[in-house]
């Protein structure tokens, strides 16, 4: 039975995808006497924890009654009180934990006030489940930098545009769409200038059903980005660039006239770039390219993921582009050995999601 | 039941896959009241059809049974006396068939003969399957071409090498021993001759188990392929050398004193070297590269699969070859959609099937 409630407070938690960041994904369920008393999940940063929001509904039933958490209560004064006090003071007897907290400084505090507080206290149930709704969290706490996702679209043979330029579509309406849904689901997309200057993208979500910005990140060395750009003109979302100029110098006060925020250190340094986002709560981040883009985080090795969009033909072409510009991987060896983890049709195009490091416990099946 | 028995007949010849050529495979099963009196499968060209070998195996019990066939049984005499007139005399009462007769010249005959003797005759079951396994043997006998595939191995974004030129090797153990399984399955295989005198290759069949070597065939327009390369010195499998020099001419004469048979045409005419090919029964041909010739097949639109090899890493490089050189697809509407049929993990490595064409009976799933 235990699996069955927890299996209830993954699913309340995966619901909730997307709109929690930068807090993790979290869902509880009480269970007073073999009946469910509360349910609910975290819905979003600054509101209560799914301990609270449960512990609310059963109103009184929770006393003596068991709770199942998908993830180790909280023991610290964050923005709320601690959860495994509200767990304490609400009398359950018995709780239940899938993941433990991700940040080694503070994992198992939650544990230790709950059994200080006499509750007896079951880890580990359906762990690997809910490490894995929280990859992007766990990813972010440890590192400290965002999970990257970087995104590919091309032909079998690594074409993202024919011989003579040509790139509109490779790929079909459904997996551009699909696309549009990855865009939702980070903090943050992320591009180098070039792109901006040749194609004065927009990089908003554009879904049928809305869905949120991410936060536009354009990588620009000597401040290239056009006055007249669509990410500083059409206020859908925020947009920061990452320049080698200072934060005051006259083309920055430009751009931030125009209401974009400077970041001011070396884009060409993809983990100190990964750093500064994070310290701005961007827990997740799109890498779209281009070509050198691409090349800089695939040569610091500073991503998790890639989603590849392959639409099944070939183009060919000596001259033709590739996802890839730049120096690449010299020595074979370096090249690091990928997971495809999973595969879905799209119309006629395939997506493969790849994944690094798959020795860890976040594995996604 | 017909089906039980018509599936029998399937495997029978779906083993002997790779060993009939320039011949179909064609599976027999006789059965006289319940019990199964004869079974087999056409071996080898040049020996018994299926249906002879099993009225050998039924003897006497042939007389008033019923035979499944995996294809229209022939009526014309080739190497052997016309199969139709077997069953007819052996007595058989009643005939279930899958395939028709590929050839729309003779499409038809087998049934007709024995209409006419009175047998009872049942087209079409387990049609598709049927002609699944002779996809190789119905294109070749209706284009008068041989089934081309095309062969690549690469990185995700479709790199074959290294910035810096390594490529030993970006498959694995097992992706590369599947690759001579690709041989052995193929009557001939085809390089240019950049590639032979860039790495001097065996294009040998090297299994654990053995298996036929393909017949090695080199595009060589100006006859430079070198008199010491191995395909001309190994012994272990013919080499024909298509080139427009004329075929008494002193290199293509030296050729000749080594072994190898000289194919006078314009090899950058793919259609035209593929009609030669399938003249000298040539039924399927694996096409290895290079970038050139691959490029010279695609943009001919002459190629029936693509079996790609991807090794799940990333290579990047601007400068890192691809599987394709040359000119490429121009314009995006004119590459053409191909189907993922077929998809195996192979150690790390995974293969992919891609099909042309897939709006024929012969799809494979």
């Amino acid at each position: 039975m235990d699996e069955e409630y927890m299996k209830l407070a993954i699913e309340l938690a995966r619901n909730t995808k997307g709109q929690t960041s930068p807090n993790p994904l979290v869902g509880c369920v009480i269970v007073n006497n073999g009946d469910i008393v509360g349910m609910a999940a975290h819905l979003k940063a600054g509101e209560l924890h799914a301990e609270r929001l449960a512990l609310q509904m059963a109103g009184d039933k929770a006393y003596g009654a068991d709770a199942y958490v998908t993830l180790e209560p909280c023991a610290h004064h964050g923005r709320t009180p601690p959860c495994a006090d509200a767990l304490i003071d609400a009398g359950i007897k018995r709780v239940v934990i899938a993941s433990d907290d991700p940040n080694p400084k503070v994992s198992g505090r939650g544990y230790d006030r709950l059994y200080d507080a006499g509750i007896k206290v079951e880890r580990g149930c359906l762990k690997e489940e809910a490490d894995t709704l929280n990859e992007i969290f766990f990813h972010y706490i440890k590192t400290k930098k965002p999970y990257v996702t970087m995104k590919l679209a091309s032909s079998i043979d690594g074409k993202i545009a024919t011989t003579s330029g040509e790139s509109q579509w490779i790929t079909g309406e459904e997996a551009r769409e699909d696309g549009h849904r990855l865009r939702k689901e980070h903090d943050a997309i992320l591009v180098g200038v070039n792109t901006v200057i040749a194609d004065d993208p927009s990089l908003t979500t554009r879904l049928p059903g809305g869905g949120k910005h991410p936060v536009r990140i354009i990588l620009d060395r000597h401040l290239r980005t056009p006055l007249n750009a669509k990410v500083l003109n059409d206020k859908k979302a925020s947009t920061w660039i990452v320049t080698s100029m200072a934060e005051d110098s006259a083309g920055a006060l430009l751009l931030k006239e125009k209401g974009a925020k400077i970041l001011s250190l070396d884009p060409t340094d993809v983990g100190e770039v990964l750093e500064r986002l994070a310290e701005k709560d961007v827990t997740s981040l799109l890498v779209e390219g281009g070509g050198m883009i691409n090349d800089s985080f695939l040569r610091a090795g500073l991503f998790n993921q890639v989603v590849h969009y392959l639409a099944p033909i070939l183009l060919g072409g000596k001259d033709a582009k590739s996802s890839f510009s730049g120096e690449g991987i010299h020595h074979l060896p370096n090249a690091e050995k990928l997971t495809l983890t999973k595969q879905y049709t799209l119309g006629s195009d395939i997506k493969f999601i790849y994944k690094r490091g798959m020795s860890n416990v976040y594995r996604d099946r």
